[in-house]
Order: C-alpha cells, then sequence, then structure tokens
C-alpha cells in the first residue's frame, strides 16, 4: 500500500492535549459545577428528559484519577458527511481507553449508525489504527446519514450493546447526530442499561456552536482549503484581469463557511444567506447589489472579481421561496404527469405560467430560462423542485449579466462581464486536519473517554478556549440536553439542538460588514495558501478568523 | 495592505540556487559546446535565421566572470496564461542584474506583449519587487496572449526598446511565446538593432519539454495542487463510498497534467488523450473502458471511484473530431440563421441529423441530449461550434450511465452509479509556487541575465539535472532554434519549437500503464495532500513523479 510523503510524516505528528489531560490518565481529576438547563423551553426539555436533564456541567483538572476502575468496553461510530480531523477523534479516544487499561477494548460500528443497527463491526488496534492518525477523512469506518431515533432503533442498539458487553457509546456528528444521541442516552438511562452516550460535535459547515462548544470541528480545515482555493483563484482573477469568478461554497443551512473564507481572503462580494433572509431580500436585490460592484471596477478598468455565495443562499430569499412552494403545489401528483407529456418548453412554460400567483410569476420570469428549465428536469419522489440541485451560482451570474445589459443600454455600463463558475465541496471534507483540527479532535476523543471512565452519560465531549494555545485549552462535558430547545420539525414539536446560524451582531459579520465596501471596489484579496503542517507557528497553528473575532483575539 | 501569514512567510524565503551561480556574479565563467541544429527541417530552419541558427550550447560554471562591463537595460514580459513561479523569475532576473551592477535598470511591461507594443511600463526597484518574492500569480506586471510575430510589431518592439536604451528583453512564455522570441531575436539581429532576446520556458500544461528543457515552470506546483484536490476527493468517496467522480483537468493540447495527477493520486481511470488518438479510440469504447471499472468494483460492492478527464480529450476521438468539423460545415454562413430560426428541439434536431453523414449521426446519436444541445449553445464568431467549452467530463459519465443501464438490462451489472463532476484549473494556476518552482525559476531569471551579460541572443534559459538537489542542477543556455521544426498552421509551413505531447513510450506513460489495470479495480488511492513549504524534505522538495520517472530517480 503506497503513502504519500505527507501521510508519512503526519502519521509522526503528536497531537497537543490541553495541560489538564497530558499528565497521563492516572492525574485526572473532576470538577463538577452547577446544574444546568436547556437553552429554552425547560420544562418541555424536562419531561422529555426525565433521567438525563439538569446534570452538573463537567470540568477536568489535574490531581489523582478518582473513577472506578472497571473494563470498559466502547463503541464508537462516525454519523453523516465527512470532516477533516474525525481520525483522531477515535485515535484520542483509542490512546485514552488503552492507556487507562489494556485490557479495555473499542469496537468501531462500520458505515455510520446504519452500521451499528446491523452490528457490522471491527475491533482497534494498534495496527490498524496507526495508519489513520492525523489523517483526513472517515474511510477508517465509513459513515452513513442513518438517523438513530426511534425506540426500535434504540432497542437492537441496546442488544448490540449487550451482546459485545459494550459500556458506552461515542457518536461522532452534527447537531442532528447529537440530538439523538441525547435521546439515546436517556432510553438507556430509563431502562437502567447502564450504557453510556459521548457526543463529540463534527461539521465543517460550522453550525453546531454554541456557548459551550466553540466550534465544531473539521470547519478549521474545510475552510483554509477553501480559502486557500479562494486565494488562488483570486491570484488568477488579479493577473488575467479578465473573469469573474463566481465561486459557491457548501453550507446549506448557514453561512460560517462563506462568512470565514470571505474573511481569510477578502472577495469582492459574499453573500451571507442570513442577512439575505433578515433583509428579505429578492433575487433582483441581489443581483444589483454585485452588479453594483461590477460596475465600480469597470469604471477602474477592473473587469475583474470574485464573489462567494453560500450553497444554501436560494432557499433563504423568501420570493424564491414562495416560487418554489407554488411549483411544488402546481406540479403535484397528477398534474406532473400532465406537465411532463407537453413536449416544447414553450407549452411548458405556458403552463406553468398559468398555474402560478402573479408574484410568482414575476419572480419565474427574473430567472435565466437554463435556471428555468433546471428546476423542472430533476424532481424528488414526491414530485418536488430540488433545491439544492439548482446551480444558484449560474443563476446569479446570469441575473447580474442582464441586469449589466440593461445599465449598458442606459449608458450605466460600459465594460466587460465574463464569468467563470466554480463549486467548492468535496474538496474539502477529507483534507489531512490542520494542527488546530488534528490537535482539537485528539483532545476530544481523548476526553469522551475520560467522561466514559468517570461514568457520565448524554455529554458532549467539551473542549474550550479554542483560541489559546492547545496547553491551555479546557477540557470537560457537558449534558447535551443543556444545548436544547424545542423545534417545529415535519409538523411535530421536538427537542433539537439549536442550529448556530450567522450571527448577524455577532463580531465575525460585523468585521465583515465594516470592510466589505471598500473589499466590494478595491482589489484587497488576500492570498492564504495551502494549510501548512510545519514550520512558523503563526503559519501553521493559526485558528479560524471566526473564532478569533469570536473570542476577541483577531489582530 | 493586508497579507496573509503564509505570503508573509514565504517573503523571507532565499530560493536556492544551483553551484554554479551561487558564488556571486563575478565567478560565473562561461563554456560554449558544440554548435547546434534544430530537432529537424535543418536547411528550412537555417534558412528562416540565417543570424541566429546554428550557434552553441552555453554551460556556466565557476569561474571569472569575462563579460564585458557595461550598464544593461532590460526588459521583460509575462507572455500567455499564468504559472506559479513567474514572479521568480522576474525576482532572479532582477537580483542579478543589480548584484551586477547597481546602475543596471529592469523595465516590466504591464499586460503581457500587448503591454509592450503600447509601451506601457514599471521600472522595478526593491520596494516594489520584494512584495512578489516566492509568490504566486503574474499580477507583478499583468500578462496577455498577445502574439508577438509579425514585421510591424518587431518594430514597434525596436521603437520601444531604443526609446528606453533596453539592449534585452526576457520573454517568459510557453511555447509558442518562445517561437516568437526566437522570430524577434533573428529580426533583431537581422537589424543590427543590438537587442537580445532571452526566453524562460513557462506553462503548467508541461508541454513545453524536450531534450534540452526537462520541465517548464509551474507543472510541478500545479499538478500537486490538483493532486491535493484529487487525493482529497478520492478519501470523500472511499469515506462516503457513494459516488463516482469525474474530474477534469486543465491541459487541452497535452494530457501532462492527467498523467502526472494520476501518477500522484492514483485514481481508478486517467484518460491520456494522446493513447485515445493513437488507438483512435471512439467514444463508445472509452466509455466501455470506464464501465468495466465501474462494474469489477460494484461487484465488491464498491460503487465509488475516481476518473480523470484531461480537458482537451474530445478533440484526440477521431470520430468526434469528424462530427465537430461536419457540423461546423453545416452551419456555416447563412445556414447558421437557418437553423436558429428553429424553435423546437426537434426540429433542430432533425435539421442536424439530415445534413450529416450516417457515420457522423451515430456519433451524434452516442451523445445525451443535453451535449448534443450544448454543441449549439455557443459558437465562435465563425460560427464553429467551441470544442473547449464542451463538458467532457459530463459528457463521459453520461455515455457511462447509458450504458451501465444497458449491462444491467442483461444482468451483467447491480451496482449504484450517482456521479458528481469537478474541473481543475483555475485552483492551480496561481498557487504559491512550491519550493521547487521557487527555486527553479529564480535560477531560470538569474541564468537569464547571466545570458545577457554575455551577451546572448535568441537562447533560451536552460536549467538542468532537475530531478537532483538545487545546488546540483546545470544552469546555461540553448538556442531557441536548436528546439525548432516546421509544421503546418492555418495552411501554412511554420517553424515552431515542437509541442511535447505525452510520449507513449516513454517511462512517466509506462509506470501507469503497468499499474492502471489494478487501480481500476481496486481502491489503491494515494492523498498527497497540500503542498508543503516547510518540514521534512521527503515532504517539501520532492518533484514531479513525471520527472523522477523521466530522469530514473523515482523510488
Amino acid at each position: 500500500m503506497k503513502i504519500s510523503s505527507l501521510q508519512t510524516a503526519r502519521l509522526e505528528y503528536v497531537p497537543k492535549l490541553p495541560k489538564m489531560l497530558k499528565n497521563g490518565i492516572t492525574q485526572i481529576a473532576v470538577k463538577e459545577g452547577s446544574e444546568t438547563k436547556s437553552v429554552s423551553d425547560y420544562e418541555k426539555i424536562k419531561e422529555l428528559f426525565p433521567n438525563t436533564y439538569g446534570k452538573k456541567e463537567v470540568v477536568f483538572k489535574k490531581g489523582k484519577n478518582t473513577s472506578t476502575d472497571k473494563k470498559q468496553v466502547v463503541g464508537v461510530i462516525l454519523s453523516g458527511g465527512q470532516a477533516p480531523g474525525g481520525h483522531n477523534v477515535i485515535c484520542g479516544l483509542y490512546d485514552a481507553l488503552k492507556s487507562t487499561n489494556p485490557e479495555n477494548e473499542l469496537y468501531g460500528f462500520k458505515g455510520g449508525p446504519g452500521g451499528l443497527l446491523k452490528d457490522n463491526f471491527i475491533i482497534f488496534d494498534d495496527e490498524y489504527i496507526n495508519q489513520f492518525r492525523n489523517t483526513g477523512g472517515f474511510d477508517i469506518l465509513g459513515s452513513d446519514r442513518t438517523k438513530l431515533e426511534t425506540e426500535e432503533q434504540f432497542s437492537i442498539v441496546t442488544d448490540v450493546c449487550k451482546k459485545h458487553n459494550i459500556n458506552a457509546i461515542v457518536i461522532i456528528g452534527g447537531d442532528d447526530s447529537n440530538t439523538n444521541a441525547a435521546l439515546l442516552a436517556e432510553y438507556f438511562a430509563a431502562n437502567k442499561t447502564g450504557i453510556q452516550v459521548i457526543g463529540c460535535p463534527k461539521t465543517i459547515d460550522g453550525d453546531l456552536k454554541n456557548e459551550d462548544i466553540e466550534c465544531s470541528f473539521g470547519f478549521d480545515t474545510a475552510t483554509k482549503t477553501y480559502s486557500e482555493l479562494i486565494g488562488n483563484i483570486q491570484r488568477d482573477a488579479n493577473s488575467a484581469k479578465k473573469y469573474w469568478h463566481f465561486i459557491k461554497v457548501m453550507g446549506r443551512s448557514a453561512s460560517h463557511i462563506a462568512l470565514e473564507c470571505a474573511l481569510q481572503t477578502q472577495p469582492n462580494i459574499c453573500l451571507i444567506s442570513e442577512e439575505i433572509a433578515n433583509k428579505k431580500m429578492s433575487i433582483s436585490e441581489i443581483a444589483d447589489y454585485i452588479c453594483d460592484s461590477v460596475v465600480s471596477r469597470s469604471e477602474k478598468n477592473m473587469n475583474f472579481g470574485v464573489v462567494i455565495i453560500p450553497e444554501g443562499v436560494v432557499e433563504f430569499v423568501p420570493e424564491f421561496s414562495m416560487l418554489i412552494s407554488q411549483i411544488n403545489e402546481l406540479l403535484a401528483f397528477k398534474k406532473a404527469d400532465e406537465f411532463n407529456k407537453l413536449s416544447t418548453w414553450d407549452e411548458k412554460y405556458e403552463f406553468i405560467v398559468n398555474g402560478l400567483t402573479k408574484e410568482a410569476v414575476d419572480v419565474f420570469n427574473i430567472l435565466p430560462r437554463n435556471i428555468q428549465q433546471q428546476l423542472f428536469f430533476e424532481r424528488d419522489p414526491h414530485g418536488n423542485v430540488q433545491v439544492s440541485l439548482i446551480e444558484s451560482e449560474k443563476l446569479f451570474s446570469a441575473v447580474v449579466a442582464q441586469k449589466l445589459e440593461e445599465r449598458r443600454k442606459s449608458g450605466l455600463y460600459n465594460g466587460k462581464f465574463s464569468v467563470l463558475h466554480h463549486f467548492l465541496g468535496y474538496e474539502g471534507r477529507c483534507a489531512f486536519p490542520s494542527n488546530f483540527d488534528a490537535d482539537y479532535c485528539y483532545s476530544l476523543g481523548y476526553n469522551a473517554f475520560v467522561l466514559i471512565q468517570y461514568g457520565y452519560n448524554g455529554y458532549l465531549s467539551k473542549i474550550s478556549n479554542l483560541s489559546s494555545s492547545a496547553i491551555n485549552w479546557i477540557a470537560g462535558g457537558m449534558p447535551i440536553t443543556k444545548m436544547m430547545n424545542i423545534e417545529r420539525r415535519h409538523g411535530k414539536d421536538k427537542p433539537v439542538i439549536k442550529k448556530a446560524l450567522v450571527d448577524l451582531n455577532g463580531n465575525a459579520f460585523k468585521y465583515f460588514k465594516e470592510h466589505r465596501e471598500k473589499w466590494a471596489i478595491e482589489t484587497s484579496y488576500v492570498y492564504p495558501g495551502a494549510i501548512q503542517y510545519y514550520g512558523p507557528s503563526k503559519v501553521c497553528d493559526n485558528t479560524t478568523i471566526t473564532l478569533a473575532l469570536e473570542k476577541g483575539s483577531f489582530d
């Protein structure tokens, strides 16, 4: 098996642990804080989690380990989309487990939550795990998107655990997976199984974040990888001076990735979905906003630029959501067949336009024809428009192009507008974790085991003070129920971890807002370059700008 | 002006020079070799270059500098597409020039050859140039694609040079630009202007390569950047286990980039245009070749994979070229209007099919409808199909999908085939140059000045023995005419530098061929990770695998 020279070198990297964890497992004492309560909907959450609600916050400190000495058998799963550092969570968990007692065992369930239900497992040993240290990807186990949420599933999980004498499960996942981890923990407690559940906060999207969780792992590496590429594209734009690049970046429900990339690279434009929703902006207004930058720059003979677009942006445009829901209704059930039978676009167009309200038709008519058609190419099994397949980068560049031609006719624009499109997503989810993510993930995993050893259930592994050096990080745990509220999902009230959208009053967005007018007109590009794992600390140990701004440590 | 922490660190990097150049300008002596002749068409080339043909090869060595002491005023341009390291060529040139005589001057013409014709210049000084050391991009001057090839242009260039007392021009460009550099050198010599021309071999495509030029600069960094991303995508594929990724990489006329990326990452499939042309493969055969891998892998429950496609591949498929030329003929002049007036695709389809030969119709019918339509969306001013706009990655995945369905019906395939598409190009042309490119480019520029100082004209700056450490590189010069032959271009015989296609008998392709069957069926992915500028030498100083294989130093 051939491996790259970087991978060979990274296998030797020793992740940094916070000082309270780095003296060996016998020197970790626990300190409990006060009892916790959920972010809101206290009563309802408490009712739903009678056995796991209200537990105390936990912090580890240097001191004699007072946990019970017993053989631990732990199971671990990776849940959902890939994020750099997942392998290191498992390595940290494994190392803490084995150094506590060589008889301890770590089961890995292959293929995510689905694999846990199928009892598809391996038992980790040094030889297997050592191949994955400090590497990207989730290939150590694989993953899937099965949701563990029903009593029936929980009962199967209990059987699987009992079969192997597993006394704790670690779930590495995003907000939904950790919500389900809390439900599973409650089930285990209610049924007196004696099995514990610990979650670890994963997602490149950065939307699993709150008072306790400063950032989810993977966000650092993914945004640095995208920023490397955006910087390179900006340098190309500024060299060739002839293209506008419309770059869509991953992040469907929140724009943290787009915002962080903008902070790192200083593009001409970056759309923030949360702001668009807040201001109830229309497609036309968004396009005009971009046009203003194109026109200003063309007046200085700069017919080039870069626009960053968050993947989910169209879903945040109120009029667009309205259009989509009308189309979904129009083409529901049998009407879809009727539509599909129409052979020419003109006939289909007429059918659509006759079935929509005037407001919806107006929005539909703003869209360029290829985007209009795209709305009907592929629909999901219920006949719904697949919003995630809409190429929003092409949508906006096309509307911008139309508007520029109108301005040209009015004598308000005299430039050139040639566009190139990019989508950055899969390029960053499995990169080698940055030193930050390598250290953070290893600490999360190591810490998860200490929580297990001390008998906690329904906790999220919590490492904080992340904008400081790793040695100063604070390790501990927080009951997952503390991060929950009740939200309406699919017509039902559900207890869920509150998803973190971009805070329009937060420091990160504020900094962006203060600078973006200058960036829109001038060429203020910053070129971050590739992630460095070696070299000057300023180059290889820096955090995201979002985190630095949020923690007040940005200079 | 904010710059990234990597850029700050890279400004301090001191590029390595070959030992024969590193003792200071006073310690560089020259050794002339034997007279040269062109690769073929000796008589014709000699006739076209009476003043610059047959000159001697030059190698520098440590020794007393015997060049004439005179003030040098040099002009430099960047020509054509961006390649990482262009800034360092200029930095090396500047440093050699200033260390020889602080009175020497370096003019940079802005916006490429077009800027030289317009006399749009800056004069370099320390403050300006120091911002660009070891950075990517061509933004130090900009570039364009103007071809300097007519007597009229040469006369303007002469005037510009005389105006500023410029006695030498350095042209940093690809094969066409250096062909034109040779023509300009001959013009200068024939007209006894006393002005010299030195070329530097640039292009990420890697097709400016021959007996003398081991590789063009930028190829190393660009292929490492693409390989980083392909590796990341492979790791994602191997983690999620549900997608086939079809990745198109830059390189229209040669497949060096695709081949190097394949050597670095070991994907399941990599198409090589030169082999396809050599074997006269049809689209259907190529798709079947990919299908075989998809089917074999699906039998082992691996419904995922990675296919690398060189940008220009369709132009190398004989039947596709035939189709395109028939379409171009069919839609020439007035017939295009007739075609454009047809309102439905069915009418257009009938028009097309009636106008093509049976062979062409058969090829056209293999294509999925969206690709059929794409051929007609945008045509160039002459009404020709724009082959470069054809999304070949989507073309092949669509044909593969069709064929898989046929195999499924015959019971020969029972897998899932979900595809994602990528195009990697602009992400890599302006990356921070790798240490290799930073050193190589600086040496090329430094060396170019030594050639000027010694009075050479019509030479390419030549640094060889590149698979060894920089200290052992050999610095010298080679008459550009030596690399020339006569080719038919636009119906005329022209002297040009012979473009290097992938050599199907060369070591690089051979290695690929020996391993690809295994790679197609197994998962042998290698994950190179991001370019490292610091750290272990094995990680940050390695060359491309192509170069190592060609020079016999691959282990």
